[in-house]
This record gives structure tokens, C-alpha cells and sequence, in this order.
């Protein structure tokens, strides 16, 4: 048995000596009965949200109404790209707010590929997201004639090596996909090295840092990578279903194409003339409308994250990542548990992922149980625990401790409505 | 000079007999001194919409968390469409809400010119929408290969009457492209007669509803039209970006293939299999994550519609244009303004468009008057006026005639400050 007492007064320590504390406080918790591990999928609520989502919905649209898109929306955009470049360490105007990573991925995927003629092959792995691997199964089968997604696996389910991605490099891989952070282990590809190895191949390099983005430093221009897609409603705490970001590296901004070219993104939307001209800049790669009241928000979230400074958060995710490894490795690999997330801090992002026989019916009754403790549930076999230092407390990391030694040792699953969609 | 107290009195007394008057006060109208004629281009913010976003980010995001996506959002793309489709005449399960209008038309293209091997045109016409046009122009080049777009001219800039794209139908058209009603002059196509001519031809029809849906009743399953597109932020009063819709035609579903295969396209999102499988139905040609946010007020503002009932807005939408129209021509024409709009009421949709030489500075003195009066303003020299029947009195549209005819009988025009975007 864990010595509950123990544990929680060595987490009521560490909260009390946590430089971030503070900054729990701006979010919105209305039920204390909830512990919540899952920011990696979806980012709590900021308080100051919920007072600019009112303002665009009575000021903006209400009172303002079109006129709102001369005085601001049409900007939200590229400022908040500008934003989240600070995040990930890009350089201004390099990086736009629209649409979602899929559809940001089909449009940069298609225009490398076309940057690349000759070549047929886009490399990706099999840790990578699935939605991102469909994506490309799509686009290879329009092209057609001689084009292929080709994948290597991971050995361990953990991670890949970057030997690995070497092995696979040819004259005649156009494009290389690769989550940074991959979302069921958390491993963490070393950006410059996989980059420089890829660029050496002639290929380009694109990065989906949707498990990156507020979780990690990330030094995208110093990576020299050419292209990255992330979302906004992880850890950057944008709000469900917000719109994505797109980066295209400055020198290739006139080179690349979208194949969907909307009026957002051609020179004068409000010219209307018959023939399209594309934008100059990251502009080009807008299509149509963004969804502004789910664009609007992204930016306060962005904000919390750049005021704590992306050091002090890797510093707590890490420190946090470690103590509880440490606890399950102490107390739950003896009851059944196994550790899915590389053991190296370098190289696991900010959630990590344990595997247990019935993970699906334990990840289940925890979110049942009270206090509910809401992770989340991967297949086959994995639960995920976001660490998301700007809300989560070590406090929060012991109840999940205790609540999963306790329901293993129960050892009574009888099974799991299925149907659950996250 | 206009008879100014006549016109109000005349405007007050059919206010005082209009059916539809009470749905206005169903709206959040916080600034009295604003008279709201581009509901064509945003439409305005209905009262029950504040407090569904507000339930929206309180109770399903700050609260609920991730387990909204099982408990409701998962559902909203389908059910949202389900609900638009009872606005467009189309049947269940044909409508699904996702992404932007041009990045909906690209998927249908797209799967429409695959299922069409052999043809290798795609028809519009010049009155069309520029992004629409824009969007097929980049799948032109994309596909190369004898490809083209062939437009067809308007001879009047208002219409293309039907005989003209019966002239452009052969048996190398896959696909005709065409709003229903056109975004500057309002010519609303008859739309079975169109779609009838297309198939005799051998081609699809893709109509872009986006001037259509709640603002004219669409007979869209009863025209046996293919594939369709259309907003959620003009008419419908969805939200400024609020994501659109597309519809497929039942039996087309199983057919037709989405370029972007998200993972929201799947038949399961959630197994994260490695092999891209399509969900059945119109399901598939979902992307990525919707922007929950800017989709979930879309249903409120559709409810208003289907309760008002179609047929009553289009008949008070008729009564509205026609008699704004009567005072234009019997004040305004001799001022120098023309109407560009179609003059039979079955050809047209609900806005007026108005021409004049020094329509630009026209319209943005309008928009800086007390009370301050909002149409918009289209290249080369229209001024667009919304008629949006759950919202617009007469008294508005009176409010207008005087406006204009005292901006035009000023006659001192300076120019107006480029670079605004609406």
C-alpha cells in the first residue's frame, strides 16, 4: 500500500516551493472536485478568456458588427501567429492562425511536394498522429503515378531513433512528417539534428508541433526546419476545436504555392477581381473565413504561456514529469503498470503515458471516480497524464498516485461501455 | 426633395402590419443609433446566442472539459447540418458544418472532377463569388493537363441567363460552379432549370448557397443538384468566420472522395488505426477538429429562421425589396443612383444593390452619418443593401432612401481613405 499521508505532504511541499504556483489562478475551475491530466488534448479555460470572449461576442459582432473586421478581426490572424511564433521560437510573420492542422497539413504538404519534382517519397513513422498519416494516404493517392508514404516503425512503440530516419533517407524523398513530440509516448525527436540529416538528403523537413507548442522550448528558425503545423487547444490553451497555425521559413514564403487558394489569402480579398493574386508572405496560406470567436481567444492563452516564459515551464513539466515516474515506478509498475514515455527527460515531452493490461477500464473509473481524475485513454493499451505546469499542481499528480494504485489492486474489470470518442 | 415625413409614416404604418415584426426584439440591439442593412454580409447577433457561448465556455469548456467532445461536441458538425438542411429543402444526413465555404467547395471539386474522368472542364460564370473562382483556378493548375475554367460573361453585369450556360454545356464540362444568387447584384439563377440543363449535359452541379440559405427557400434536394456549399454568417446569423456546410447528394456520398482525409473523416477517429478508413456518409468529407466555439451558436440563429418559417421571410424579404425599390427609383435614380439588382423579385435574392458614380464615398459617409446606416460597398460602384426580414424595417430601408438622396444632392465629393477591407 502507498503511504498516502507521505505523499501528499511531499506534493504540498513541492507546491509550496513552485515558482508557478500563481498562475493556477487564472484559470477557471469551477469544480475542485476534478483533477484534470488531460491538457495535452484540451487546455483549461483562462479566466481572462471568458471576459474577452463576452467583449467579441457584445462588443464586436453586437455592436460594431461588419465593422469589426476593418477594426480588428482581420488582423487576429497574423497577430496571433506572431505570437505563437514567440512560443516556438520562430521569427515575425512566419507563422498564421487558420483552419485546422489537417487541413493546414494537406495545404503545406501539397506545396512541398510540388517544391520537390522528381522526388516521390514522403517519409513520416508510425508514432506520428494518425490524422496527419491519413492526410498524407490522401494526398499520395490524388498524385498518384509513382508517389509513397513510406513509414518507419518504431521498434519499441516508444520512439525512433534518429539513425533510424537516416536509414530511410534517399535522392528520393521529397518530404519528411514527423510529430515532434509524438502523442501517444510523449518522445521527443531532437529538432536540429533530424532536420539537418533530412535537409542533407535534399528533402525538406516539416514539424507537427501540436504536442509542442506551450509544452516544450522550441527553436523552429534555429532548427532551419522549412515547415510546421501545430494546434492551439492543447497547451496553448485556446479553447475546443481552435483554429490551428501553419509556419512556412521566410525564404520559402515566395517559392511555396496552397493549393487552396481562398480570398484570405490573395493580395486584395476586397479587390474582387476575377483572377487570384496571391498575398505576399505567410498571408498566401490563408483560404477563406477564420472562425473568428474561436480565433480570437488563442492569443490570451498564448499570453499566460509567454509571461511565464517557456524555461520556467519546461523546468516545472520536467521536475513534475520526474517525481511522478518516480511514484509510479515505486509504487505502480508492481501493480501492473509500465512506463510508455522515454525515461530521458531530453528526449519526452510534457505528458507521459503508462501502460497497463486494462488501461481502458482503469482510465474509465478514474474519470468516474470522485474526485474525478481526468486523464486520457489511447490505444491500445496506454493512459495518458498531461503535465501542463501552468495548472497542474504535484498535489494533483499524487491523487492520480493513489487513485491508480488503488483501482489496479481492486483487480476486478468486468469491462468498459465502449463508444467513448476521446 | 424627398417628402421625409411621409416616407417614415408610410415606413411606420407597414412596420405596424408585418408579421414577422416581433422577431426583432429577438436580437441584441445595443446601439439604437445604428440602421443595419449588410446582414447580406454578417448577420446581426441574435439575444440567445450570448447566453449559449457563455453556457458554451463555462459550463462545457471551463467545466466539463474533454469529456464535452463524448457529450456533445462530437455531435455538433452533423447535428448543425441536419439542422441547415431543413433551411435548404435538402434532405437528413446530406448536410454536415465544417471548415470555410472555399475550403468546402475545394474538397467537392476536387471529388467531383475525379468522378468525372474525361472531362476536363469546369464551367462558372463571372457573376460568381471571387474566392470560388480563386479556389478552382488553384485546382486547375494543380491538375495541369488540359485542365481549364471556362467563365461565362455576363452581357448586363447583373445576370447569365439560363440559354447562356446551356450555349457553354458540352461533353467536355464535368462540373458547373455557380451561386445561386450572385454576391453583387443579387441575380438569383432558377435553380432546377440549371441543374436539369447540367445533367442533360452529363455534368455535376455545385451550387455556393452562401447568399442563398435563409434568405431565399432553396428547393435544394427537389433540384437534384449534386453538391452544395454555403456560409453560416450571412443569413443564418451563425457568427462572424462561424464555420459553413457543404451538402452531397444521398447516392453521391459512397462515391465521391474528400482530398483531405482528416481524421474527423474517419470511420472511427478514436481507434488511431494507421490506415486511413472514411466514415460512411456525408461524415467523410469532415476534416480536422471543428472550431467548437464558432459552431455552436450557428444553431441558434437557424432555429430563429425555421420558426419564422421560410416562406413568410421570403415573402416579407419581396414585400421589403420591392417597395425600397419603388422609392429608389421615384427619389433616388433622378439623384444619379441606378439599381443593379434584377427587378423581377423571381430572379432576385434578399439584397438591392444600388450603383452611382461616388458610390465608395457614398457608402462610407452612410456608415460615419448619425444615425449611422450600414450597407456595404462592392467594386467598381455599388452599394449593397441587406434585406434581412427577422430584422429589417421598413422604417430602416426609409431611413436609407433619405440618407442617400441627401449624400448625392450634397454633391461634393472628395474621395474617401482607401485600404478599408468590408
Amino acid at each position: 500500500m502507498i503511504p498516502v499521508q507521505d505523499l501528499f505532504e511531499e506534493a504540498r511541499l513541492l507546491d509550496s516551493q513552485d515558482p508557478l504556483a500563481a498562475f493556477r489562478q487564472d484559470f477557471f475551475l469551477p469544480d475542485s472536485s476534478v483533477i484534470y491530466l488531460d491538457g495535452n488534448s484540451l487546455g483549461r479555460l483562462p479566466e481572462k478568456t471568458r471576459q474577452r470572449i463576452a467583449e467579441e461576442i457584445d462588443f464586436r459582432w453586437g455592436n460594431r458588427l461588419i465593422r469589426s473586421w476593418n477594426e480588428q478581426w482581420y488582423h487576429l490572424s497574423a497577430e496571433t501567429g506572431d505570437l505563437i511564433a514567440q512560443v516556438v521560437g520562430a521569427d515575425r510573420e512566419t507563422v498564421i492562425v487558420c483552419d485546422s492542422t489537417s487541413v493546414n497539413l494537406y495545404k503545406l504538404v501539397m506545396a512541398a511536394i510540388k517544391a520537390r519534382p522528381g522526388r516521390f517519397t514522403i517519409l513520416s513513422d508510425d508514432l506520428n498522429f494518425p490524422s496527419d498519416l491519413y492526410v498524407i494516404q490522401g494526398i499520395i493517392q490524388q498524385l498518384g503515378a509513382g508517389y509513397r508514404l513510406e513509414l518507419i516503425h518504431s521498434a519499441d512503440g516508444v520512439s525512433v531513433q534518429p539513425e533510424d530516419i537516416g536509414k530511410h533517407l534517399s535522392k528520393d524523398v521529397a518530404l519528411v512528417v514527423l510529430s515532434h513530440v509524438a502523442f501517444r509516448s510523449a518522445w521527443m525527436y531532437p529538432m536540429k539534428e533530424v532536420t539537418d540529416l533530412v535537409h542533407h538528403a535534399g528533402a525538406l523537413m516539416l514539424w507537427d508541433l501540436s504536442h509542442s507548442a506551450g509544452a516544450v522550448p522550441v527553436g523552429l528558425s534555429e532548427s532551419g526546419a522549412d515547415l510546421a503545423v501545430g494546434c492551439s487547444y492543447k497547451y496553448l490553451n485556446g479553447g475546443p476545436g481552435a483554429p490551428a497555425w501553419l509556419y512556412i521559413r521566410k525564404d520559402l514564403q515566395e517559392i511555396l504555392q496552397s493549393p487552396v487558394q481562398g480570398w484570405f489569402g490573395a493580395a486584395d480579398p476586397f479587390e474582387f477581381g476575377l483572377n487570384y493574386q496571391p498575398a505576399t508572405g505567410i498571408r498566401r496560406f490563408l483560404a477563406g473565413t477564420p472562425p473568428v470567436l474561436s480565433l480570437a481567444p488563442i492569443s490570451i492563452g498564448v499570453d499566460m504561456i509567454l509571461r511565464a516564459g517557456m524555461g520556467n515551464i519546461r523546468e516545472k513539466s520536467i521536475r513534475q514529469s520526474n517525481w511522478f515516474i518516480s511514484k509510479v515506478r515505486e509504487h505502480l509498475v508492481p501493480a501492473g503498470f509500465s512506463v510508455e514515455s522515454p525515461l530521458n527527460p531530453a528526449n519526452r515531452g510534457s505528458h507521459v503515458s503508462l501502460g497497463h493490461e486494462h488501461a481502458r477500464e482503469i482510465c474509465h473509473q478514474l474519470i468516474q471516480g470522485i474526485p474525478a481524475i481526468i486523464p486520457d485513454f489511447r490505444k491500445p493499451s496506454v493512459i495518458r497524464f498531461g503535465i501542463t505546469p501552468l495548472y497542474t499542481s504535484f498535489s494533483d499528480l499524487a491523487h492520480a498516485v493513489i487513485a491508480l494504485e488503488k483501482l489496479a489492486s481492486a483487480s476486478s474489470f468486468t469491462g468498459v461501455p465502449t463508444g467513448d470518442v476521446t
